[in-house]
């Protein structure tokens, strides 16, 4: 393509190709081949997570949460699904001229609220003002640093066939919240992101630290993207029971008024958890011991067959082959 | 004031306001309370420098650097200057919808020689594209990570009466650099961007780490605003000798022409350096002996009286108080 398009910005196929074709190609280097949300970096003697985001979302403000707290989960969360504690956040933030000062308060006073809520710091950062038109409203950038948990060895690598797939909870509220803000619809059952530092359900899991083999959170490109990302280029598969996808009524709503599939909708408090079999039952009670993981389910497993393929077993009994997100579904979705 | 303007992104005074009055107020902490360009951060046993920021410049490509190359450097100078060996970058990229490939392709290319030329790697990254018209054409966070040098203890804290105020080199380039090209000037004598890593520079101090008391960058804002970081609330004050600061003839012309004063002029490959009296001689022949600090000059030093101020003993032997840039000089200078 001669053009960068709002496509390469979704999470999808094309910004994989993008990032591979591309950077991955340009600046190679064993840390950034991963492809990892964060980087596992050693200095000296410690294991240190970092990793780095930048938000766009429109609208600023929407329900459930705004692109300050936004800003803090999305990188809380990243450093979290990786194995790290995440400690220290810098915000970079860049300013079109005349947004009001009473937003840029309301913003910083939701950074606060959000990083006491994840327990993290922010220790550095930068502010840049452009002319109006040249931005929209506010950007921020957040990166995150992290201590890598000792007794967690997360990657792909350990997967092994017949391992159970959790999600914590259901999905695509982030996703319908935005959208409807930015449609100014007004439902009954109005949806509220599930914007959510997941680090405190994520403590958890460190009992079952062995037999936890990957986790990510499904934002950009929903659960169907997630899920894609676990198998490519693997000598596995994924069989997901759509039935046990857990869906809220509203978010089912919207999504089918609107024409969009909730399984490619973001999710900003949600994790999916690759785990094994034997202790999948006991990874499942935790999580639903705690109030951000009432909703978890487990939703499929690993399988032999289907070799880098995603495959929805549909509550009619058909199976359906779940492809990468291959165009934007939403711009600016977080 | 009721809303933020292009002066709040300068570098000045207005700047300092809203960080001290709006971010630290807020997010108060014992790590960005310090406003230094950098944080120091124990985790265990490590001791890590973690800095941020954006990039804007307009235009992004300009003679001597472009927008990629000047994201790499300037994170890698924050870490420097903070005595902290750079050594892992973060790149988040904001592109607008319909950027040309072909432009992402060069910025990717030069992130990756500044990444050569500064022994650094990218090891983590995001992408975000945003519709036509809601910003303009890339924009750059990167975050970096560096492990602080144990020899060095720089603080302002540590500065005593007599010690010396050594510039890298000539000052304003960059600044001249972005306002010619983009006035679409074409002088004689084009001014290149001093656009550089100044690593290489500093790891020649090493030695000299007990007597260097602090550095910074002087970038937006340029020299007399660093001067007066340095100064700022503190119990001595800096005499500055105009005949001695490094100003090319290209640049005192182009400033002279528009009207704007090199002091004030950003910098992004010079460092300030405040030293004892003892080692000063010593870190300015080192200096010299580096490609990079060719240009380096003895220009003041710290005196007892005007405290908390920065005076500029002119070449016609009068006294001038040399203020912070108190309003936007050029906006997007980087």
């Amino acid at each position: 393509m001669k053009r960068v398009t709002l496509s390469h910005g979704s999470g999808g196929r094309l910004m994989h190709d993008l990032i591979k074709g591309l950077f991955i190609k340009e600046l190679k280097n064993p840390f950034l081949s991963k492809l990892d949300d964060g980087a596992c970096l050693n200095i000296g003697r410690e294991k240190i997570l970092f990793t780095t985001d930048s938000y766009v979302v429109n609208p600023i403000f929407f329900a459930g949460g705004d692109i300050g707290s936004l800003s803090i989960y999305g990188t809380v969360n990243d450093l979290s699904v990786c194995g790290a504690r995440p400690l220290f956040i810098s915000v970079g933030l860049i300013i079109e001229d005349g947004l009001e000062m009473k937003i840029l308060e309301r913003v910083t006073k939701s950074i606060k609220t959000a990083t006491r809520l994840a327990k993290v710091n922010v220790v550095t950062g930068d502010m840049k003002v452009v002319e109006k038109g040249m931005c929209d409203k506010i950007f921020i950038n957040t990166s995150g640093v992290g201590r890598r948990l000792e007794n967690f060895n997360l990657s792909l690598d350990n997967v092994r066939t017949g391992d159970q797939i959790i999600i914590s909870g259901s999905i695509g509220r982030h996703g319908v919240s935005i959208l409807s803000s930015r449609e100014g619809f007004e439902f009954d059952n109005k949806v509220k992101s599930d914007c959510a530092p997941l680090n405190g359900l994520l403590s958890r899991m460190g009992g079952l630290s062995g037999e936890i083999r990957f986790m990510r959170d499904p934002t950009r490109g929903g659960l169907a993207t997630t899920l894609n990302e676990f198998v490519e280029g693997r000598r596995f598969g994924i069989v997901i029971d759509e039935g046990e996808i857990p869906v809220s009524g509203p978010v089912k709503s919207v999504c089918e008024l609107l024409g969009f599939d909730p399984l490619y909708m973001a999710n900003e408090g949600r994790v999916v958890i690759i785990v094994s079999k034997k202790a999948s039952k006991k990874a499942l009670s935790l999580l639903k011991n705690h109030p951000q993981g009432k909703g978890a389910r487990i939703i499929g497993e690993i399988v032999n067959g289907y070799k880098g393929k995603v495959c929805l077993k549909t509550e009619t009994g058909g199976l359906r082959l779940l492809k990468m997100l291959a165009s934007e579904q939403l711009p600016r979705i977080c």
